[in-house]
């Protein structure tokens, strides 16, 4: 067990871990939070993680021992501390969503998944920075500068969810929120070598939440740890009746039921058509090899969209069109100009016609029938989170980045990445477990075996100790 | 009992009793089937409600004749007969959807929902004209003619599926199917004084039928009773992977288990707001008034949207770029020009911006909560279905028609109509109930009791009889 009196361990640890120690009393939660914003207050002006800090963490973690010490801790969270991306309403600070012009919109009440952490105890730290929009996987925001990948320095995070996952991974909160509608979660995760989890879509109401695309949309989370995404979406996961995409069920997430070895697991046989670079190839091929039986019955199949292009700019005229209600205001405010690519990706959509969202928007349909004809036959779709690790900043956004994300977002399917291993230049990238809606647990389990084997954990503490 | 050796009345005789003189061996397919075809040649002439008929039911009903002789019948239609909108593909027939091109476009397959039809035993008769494109609520077809009301002359039977309505109100045949998308199956239910429902959305599947609105298109089933309906959609109902927005339950349709008395209902208090003309209020008080301590605990409530105007036209933005999509072929087939009407229909979606559509859209969601609160304090919602009855064709379709009805399809729930009266001219009109997603089968329970209260039968034998 690390020693938390160890300021690094104590804030590189596992959520999981700071709540057996909270628990058992070797640390309070102000002790966490105090380490958390000491932190942030030293590495925060070279990351660029957080956006704000929310000035009353200090007493959130106060009245979080309060309650330990009287024995009336709140929630399964009590005395954590949590990062949130800025796109996300937090009461009392402003939501900027990356935009220039929102600084005096103050939010008054929490975002539902915020609420949510709040009454089960977690700390609320800050928000965190994003892509323009939360338009982009890639963090560099114009207005508010780029995220530094905490693993090596001018290099992005990945996005849109970029100063969540740097925060996770530098040590700067417990575990964060992100968000994730075509990858934005676990991008960056990949980038930046932690874990992420896309839930089953309506698992976790996204009320409170700038909507990009409502098909699409999820609340993503980023941790330490897998046991950590488990204990986080349990926390988040309920029906929300005033968010009207949100997933009524009739039993609560199914429970993992499945015998790892039995599973039907699938291959895709076409990665090249995504763009993987050799460097990934090889660090996947390795490490499923060590996963090895656990898959149990491999089926290779061939996974690549022959429409790969047209379905992703379908997708991305949704979001455009969707973003374009969403931000009318700010694209009117003329004293706080948006950057000119969000501009004439908005415009776009704008030139575009209703009939041509109408086709689009159909066109996704697709994806959603060849996900459950898929899951017909299989368990879990096993693939590389992204093409390729993260890259310099000064190359400017790939296009690709989402390429093997978005077929979870699109089919509104579970998906968890995790570290599966480092590429030849020292940075890490993630395994993908993609799984049928409402198998979030049963994932989570997987992911969690896959993890153990590869003894996958954050790249952070040998960082920080080097 | 009604003399099935009486030809009319054998026809204007409820499926479910026609199911018994199948059974009870008093009449068999191929008698019904004539019967049908029969008066069909006599009366369609004049009626315009069937733009084709199947050579091969005769065929299909000696079939179920012999199936039935020999002890194994197929399923819990065998031997009853059905029309089905012309916006179904029933294989070997063309889907006209009523535009004016498509009479080459021979279906290969059968529509999800005639499938089930056929494989349960259902004899089909024909194709039922409606409105173009299915979009109106007149079945004033330009290039097909128009239905003739079978109560009166020159009077609308309602649309979209007007001739469906006009058919089994007629006695031509045993029950029809239809589409009801902003109330396309219940408004010529309530002009032609017969039964409709139409499910929970995502219940029945859409595949292979012409999609209008993919969140508000559902199969509508049109009926001479409660029960039929009751038998229909337990047909129908199922979960297709093959359709997106079909709707995968853990458990089937909630059975009744309400105690009537002792529901939460919740009636309009500004019906006026809606158009309902005085003498429909008329009805609907002394239809409401007789049925009494039936609907238990009642809830006045203001039912109208502030927004009504705008929903509207948001939800008609939404239905005409997705059919501009749809027809994209047929706007473009120069040999077969679509009406002006649909054309200035489909060219408005086209000179409205994806970022329009993405705001109706969103628009549309704000019903789904208002309805999600509702039905938080109120078991069922009662209404007239249409704020008047059937008015003469000459006088153009009126722009409130699909007022009352439309709220259930922006709200996915299911509601029924049924007759409830005569207005002094002597025509229908019917009563509405809708209920939360799921409860369709305690709502046609509900419905059953207020029409044997009402002893709601439709006009057809009365009229055939004078």
């Amino acid at each position: 067990m690390n020693d938390p009196a160890n300021g690094n361990d104590l804030r590189g640890a596992a959520a999981f871990q700071q709540l057996h120690w909270l628990a058992s009393g070797r640390i309070d939660s102000v002790r966490l939070t105090t380490a958390y914003l000491a932190a942030i207050a030293r590495q925060n002006p070279r990351l660029n993680a957080y956006l704000a800090l929310d000035d009353s963490a200090a007493a959130q973690a106060a009245a979080s021992d309060a309650r330990r010490r009287e024995g009336r801790t709140i929630g399964r969270l009590d005395g954590l501390t949590v990062a949130i991306k800025d796109n996300f309403d937090v009461a009392g600070l402003p939501t900027t969503a990356g935009l220039p012009g929102r600084h005096h919109r103050t939010a008054h009440t929490d975002a539902s998944a915020v609420a949510r952490l709040r009454a089960a105890g977690a700390v609320i730290l800050g928000k965190t920075n994003l892509d323009e929009g939360a338009l982009g996987t890639f963090s560099a925001n114009p207005h508010y500068g780029a995220v530094q990948n905490p693993l090596r320095a001018d290099y992005t995070a990945g996005g849109s969810s970029g100063g969540s996952a740097a925060a996770v991974a530098a040590g700067l909160c417990s575990f964060a929120l992100g968000s994730d509608t075509l990858g934005s979660a676990r991008i960056p995760a990949n980038h930046c070598g932690v874990f992420a989890l896309k839930p089953t879509h309506g698992e976790i109401s996204t009320r409170g939440m700038v909507r990009a695309a409502r098909r699409l949309d999820c609340v993503g989370i980023l941790a330490r740890s897998i046991e950590d995404l488990a204990i986080v979406v349990q926390v988040l996961d309920a029906h929300d009746p005033d968010d009207p995409r949100s997933r009524r069920r009739r039993v609560p997430l199914a429970t993992p039921d499945w015998e790892p070895g039995r599973l039907r697991s699938a291959f895709a046989r076409d990665l090249g058509a995504f763009g993987v670079v050799p460097e990934v190839r090889a660090v996947f091929d390795a490490a499923v090899e060590r996963i090895g039986s656990v898959f149990g019955n491999r089926v290779d199949l061939d996974f690549s969209d022959h429409d790969l292009g047209r379905t992703r700019r379908a997708a991305l005229l949704v979001m455009e069109s969707e973003l374009g209600v969403e931000f009318a205001d700010d694209l009117a405010d003329r004293a706080h100009p948006l950057s000119p690519r969000l501009r004439s990706m908005l415009d776009f959509a704008k030139a575009k016609s209703a009939v041509d969202y109408a086709a689009a928007d159909r066109m996704l349909d697709a994806t959603v029938l060849k996900a459950r004809r898929m899951f017909e036959d299989i368990d879990v779709l096993v693939l590389p989170t992204v093409a390729h690790g993260a890259y310099p900043l000064a190359d400017g956004e790939r296009a690709n980045d989402a390429d093997l994300t978005a077929f979870a977002n699109l089919a509104g399917c579970p998906a968890v990445s995790l570290p599966m291993g480092t590429l030849p230049d020292g940075l890490p990238v993630g395994l993908q477990l993609v799984g049928r809606p409402g198998a979030d647990l049963r994932l989570l389990e997987l992911a969690a075996i896959c993890a153990a084997t590869l003894d996958a954990v954050p790249v952070y503490p040998v960082l920080q100790r080097a």
